[in-house]
């Protein structure tokens, strides 16, 4: 993607988070939010709410009038405005339309969106490595996380980096440990110092980025990947740490099939004492 | 309490809450919120967000110009306004002035304050069940929690009632777990729906008065007595259960020594099965 191109499309980014922010807004708490009204690509029932901020997604994309691909957990990966001929590489938006969809229906305050964009061969579909532009805003304190691929990340404008507390017991950790195959979830809670499970993935792997929390994990296994797709890229070029619970590389396709564990960590020394904790359960 | 002075105090509270609200709005997210600026009265530091907090309680209990005690974590019981002649009986505020200090110093989006008014004979310290007047105001949704004793509890002045829901594998549920003595968490995280952990115990507490919360528990064993005493009211009187985590009726002295496990659900079958599952740890 050269400079305009990135430019550009990190303004649509900005722009359909400002939206998705709008239209959602009158049903955050209400009981309508929560109605389910079918069942999504990735197998889960869709709400009024995710519905109604992923219909303002790609709303946007079309008003664009660019050739895009889209994938979203509602309606899997599809093509926009695909009409238009379009150039030798593809576009593809992959985008969670309301990250924390539990806590926007309960009026919790802590819900947002996610916002990748990759770039890859029209011939074969995008995988992880592809994202080239991510942002995610969290719609209750306004804050907006950017990254670029090789020129870091920030918050509000402001370049970011994560936290160099190298110490479990001074740690403060977002952890999605309910409902894992893992045992043992003792030896992980005795050795953390501060534990939050604040229910909007993308909006806590960014948190991360600038050290609200040191580490996040997510041992559930069942964390989609196109979930953490623009929050990876801004922990990543914040120059923090993100693997699977075994410390491998997270690159799986961009669809919304693909699943994984998650560790990410302001820094080497803090991710591989979590890895090896981990590999004590 | 007759009904006029109800209506007093219930006023000076919900005053508090916007009062301290609006003196510590600059210092969320700052690092200079983080200070340390003193020990507190129970032994833990105080940072300046709290002191600013407190400063301002204890200012708007001044200009009421009425004697009355005050109990809060930094500086433990004190009078205001011992000067004037008082009555039989005496009337203490017992408040966190900020309830979630990690969160608004780090821009969670997730804190707020909590205000309980006990009264009780001149001759002896207030305990739990003294309060008379419970408010809980989250200053990120700007949501007030009310409830006055054998009347009700309120949200926004809407009368609230906590979740029917009575099975583990359905519960949302506010869950402290992490440095605890407990073992084999596992059998927990694995019975739960899901779980949420947002690092303020008053504002999660009273999220079972309204259902936002099934159940809430906090099993580190550590947690204030004065922090959970106008939430457990509000619990109380919107018809859930509130324990310790042996399922013991909690009613400690009000001061900032007591601390306790807690154990609140919506409805006594689910509080009956969290119980069992505890005891099995």
């Amino acid at each position: 993607m050269d400079e305009s191109e990135i430019r550009k499309w990190k303004k649509v980014s900005l722009e359909m988070a400002r939206r998705v922010e709008r239209a959602i807004s009158p049903l955050i708490g209400t009981e309508e939010a929560g109605k389910i009204v079918k069942m999504g690509a990735d197998g889960t029932p869709t709400k009024l709410i995710d519905l109604i901020a992923e219909d303002e997604v790609i709303n946007v994309l079309k008003e664009v009038g660019e050739p895009v691909g889209l994938v979203t957990e509602e309606s899997g990966s599809f093509d926009i405005n695909k009409k238009v001929v379009s150039r030798n590489k593809k576009i593809t938006f992959v985008v969670d339309p309301l990250d924390g969809t539990t806590n926007a229906i309960k009026n919790i305050p802590f819900y947002g969106i996610s916002i990748a964009v990759a770039e890859h061969p029209q011939n074969r579909d995008p995988v992880l490595n592809d994202v080239v532009i991510g942002v995610v805003r969290n719609f209750t304190t306004r804050d907006t996380y950017t990254a670029i691929k090789d020129r870091g990340a920030s918050l509000n404008g402001n370049e970011i980096s994560p936290s160099s507390n190298k110490f479990l017991n001074e740690a403060s950790v977002g952890a999605f440990i309910y409902g894992t195959r893992f045992k043992d979830l003792d030896n992980l809670c005795s050795k953390i110092r501060r534990m939050r499970i604040l229910g909007a993935v993308a909006l806590e792997l960014s948190y991360v980025a600038n050290g609200v929390y040191d580490a996040f994990i997510d041992i559930r296994g069942r964390l989609r990947i196109v979930d953490i797709a623009a929050a990876k890229l801004i922990v990543d070029e914040a120059g923090g740490i993100v693997t699977d619970h075994q410390g491998n590389v997270i690159n799986g396709p961009l669809n919304v099939r693909e699943r994984t564990s998650l560790v990410a960590a302001g820094n080497n020394a803090l991710h591989s004492k979590i890895i090896e904790v981990l590999e004590e359960l």
